[in-house]
């Protein structure tokens, strides 16, 4: 057996994404992914899915050239050489990256969001090699399937017009009966039996309305509202107190530790993140603070399935709920997901997905949720294949793109309908 | 590749110990040990090793039978049965564990450190299957070598007159002449640069001035003094400011986390401990007062190797600096600890082992220290063989004693010397 990694190939590609509506904008028709393949030298291919922002691209080119003859099962490596990759310091900043709505952007963020995609990746390769799956190389998983809440979302029912896009069938959902109507279509779809709604969109007043209605719908289900930091303190209470009967959590009501550390300190709402937690050095001020009471981690951004495991321990150890976050993504990252989230042993919400929401994939054969769960699969690797033919075809996507969709810019989408869009300032509300 | 268990074997044996002193008393002739293997449907074994007192072994009996038809890879399953696995609440107390000098004694913790050995064992049968190192199990290691230091004790020449028991050749050391002498045999045996003295037995002023003589004949090499708690609050202060010149850190020098507390707020001197913060549970509170700086990690009081990375993540994450510390062990263990310490980016101070006071030991051959390192193995497991022979000798010594030698009981080891012992009351000085 030979775990040497003889070639890396790089593949970005534009997916198909619906009009799905936040407090910065709107997503665009096609949003930008990388996948990420390993190859070692007995022939076997793992494969890795991360952001594929020109900014990670740039980053993963010359990662992949040092991963050349390192050992797949060489993860804590991987770190070393992010060490050594230097990140143009251009398309970073210190701050809350609004416009990303993942938290602050630093050098490091960056880095361990390329390492994601090689982790996973070198995961997959290593678990094939072995004859394992991926939960195995994690310690192995405690429970047979995943559960995936439905990820609700305001929406238009096509792209603005003039713009190119493929077509949904989720139809439109601007209002509470909206709301109901695309989570009943969730839960006859696909099982799920817990609702996150992102909000942030609309005036509190009819964000709070949408979730009434759910509950009304929905008795006893677990609900999230999410509006990604859009209020203020006051805001964020006057919500929490309104909806603290029916609300498993509130994601995100204010942007920053100290704004939530001020709601957190006056609602037994628990309040969950992936703004104001999103890397290791946040941790200790948050958790010191009791700024927030469950951590989403998403294993891009935190830099892996690893790391997301010792996220998980650190919350265990200090009291902290943890679940798991879902950017835009594909079946890979979604495997990926599954895996890891099958070995943390204090799971007790269930996990965001868009997955639902990505007609398009990469792979042989899509994932499913049956019961709003994902089973975990027992195939070596991730246990997912790379469909050769979609993956060239969304790639000949993102080659025929003139840049403007290369980069998410969600606010850059809404422009297409309302040209006088700016990003909104925050608090917005 | 079968890797499901189909036999398990617990073999108690009794060592020898040198006459080592520390502040509860002496160490005994023999130290009982529990050597753990686990042997899977192929016909691949992997050895453990961890406590070996009754109530380990009671533990880890039916734990044993439990693990029968399991995977080896499912290294998160043992937590799972240790959560099943009934201790007997007689053995445990929520309350510091002064004769152990080990912190708290709760049952889960009782429970994590026979869960250490199950997963050694199973980790290095595991890395014999698939062929890697165990290192390589944990992420791959981040350096070739890890650096311990000379483990310096207080000592008789002998055990007490009339108790059964082996010679050693180091001598007699009572004094800072004998303390200079042993650690320059340290070095040139062992090549060790940093010295560690076990204290706690002498009045603060002789273990002072053995430091001082340690610096004057070692200058700029790495020093600690770890009394165990034996010293109020006052008493850690003062010698603090005496030895803060030469100190890398001071270890315990107070029991208990406000009492640790206490002391760091007030001098400048890092304080380490393996007694304040010995379970996860204990962290938040030592993190959060700022009580210590470096934690010294055990794996097999904190659960294995894998917990082990999940501690250094925390500390990592706290900027709480990690080592290791050890209580008498044997080269299997020495052989996880090293596997487990290449994997942890941030181990900035050389790793505690009583292994060079272990003349006997139940391996093929003894691991050995070059320029005070321990090689990283990259055979396959833990990269050691077990020596039947010398472990069915060990096993006769265990199943002759009368019951007096199973139960490391280091104030009854002195109470051979002298009758009128009784464990000291904290703070002793």
């Amino acid at each position: 057996m030979n775990l040497a990694i003889t070639d890396v190939r790089l593949t970005p590609i534009l997916v198909a994404d619906p009009p799905l509506l936040n407090t910065q904008g709107v997503h665009q028709p096609y949003t930008p992914r990388l996948i990420v393949e390993v190859e070692t030298a007995d022939g076997v291919t793992g494969v890795g899915e991360t952001y594929g922002d020109t900014k990670y691209l740039e980053l993963a080119r010359p990662f992949a050239e040092r991963l050349i003859g390192r050992q797949v099962s060489d993860l804590n490596g991987l770190f070393t050489i992010a060490d050594q990759t230097a990140v143009d310091s251009s398309r970073v900043s210190g701050k809350v990256d609004v416009g990303g709505l993942r938290g602050v952007q630093t050098a490091d963020k960056l880095r361990l969001s390329v390492v994601s995609g090689f982790e996973v990746a070198c995961l997959d390769a290593l678990g094939k090699s072995l004859g394992l799956p991926v939960h195995a190389l994690l310690g192995g998983k405690v429970r047979d399937a995943v559960e995936y809440s439905a990820y609700l979302f305001y929406k238009w029912a096509g792209h603005p017009e003039g713009v190119p896009g493929e077509q949904d069938d989720w139809g439109a959902a601007i209002d509470p009966a909206g709301i109901v109507e695309q989570a009943r279509r969730f839960t006859e779809r696909y099982g799920f039996t817990s609702f996150k709604l992102k909000g942030g969109v609309f005036p509190p007043e009819e964000e709070i309305a949408a979730v009434r209605a759910l509950a009304a719908a929905f008795p006893g289900h677990p609900l999230r509202l999410d509006p990604n930091g859009a209020w203020s303190v006051a805001t964020s209470l006057k919500v929490a107190k309104e909806l603290g009967d029916v609300l498993e959590y509130l994601e995100d009501p204010a942007l920053g530790t100290p704004a939530m550390a001020e709601v957190a300190a006056a609602t037994g709402v628990p309040l969950a993140t992936n703004m104001c937690v999103t890397t290791f050095a946040e941790i200790q001020e948050a958790f010191t603070r009791g700024a927030v009471q469950v951590v989403l981690s998403d294993h891009h951004y935190w830099g892996g399935l690893r790391n997301t495991q010792q996220l998980a321990a650190i919350c265990r150890t200090f009291g902290v709920g943890v679940s798991m976050h879902s950017n835009t993504h594909l079946g890979i990252s979604l495997a990926a997901m599954t895996h890891v989230a099958s070995t943390v042993p204090n799971l007790h919400h269930a996990c965001d997905s868009h997955y639902p929401w990505q007609a398009e994939d990469v792979l042989t054969e899509r994932l499913t949720f049956d019961d709003g769960k994902v089973t975990v699969s027992d195939a070596p690797g991730l246990g997912v294949t790379l469909d050769r033919e979609k993956l060239a075809f969304l790639h000949r996507r993102w080659l025929d793109d003139d840049g403007s969709l290369r980069e998410r810019d969600d606010a850059a989408a809404m422009r297409w309908a309302d040209p006088d869009w700016v990003t909104p300032s925050v608090p917005r509300w």
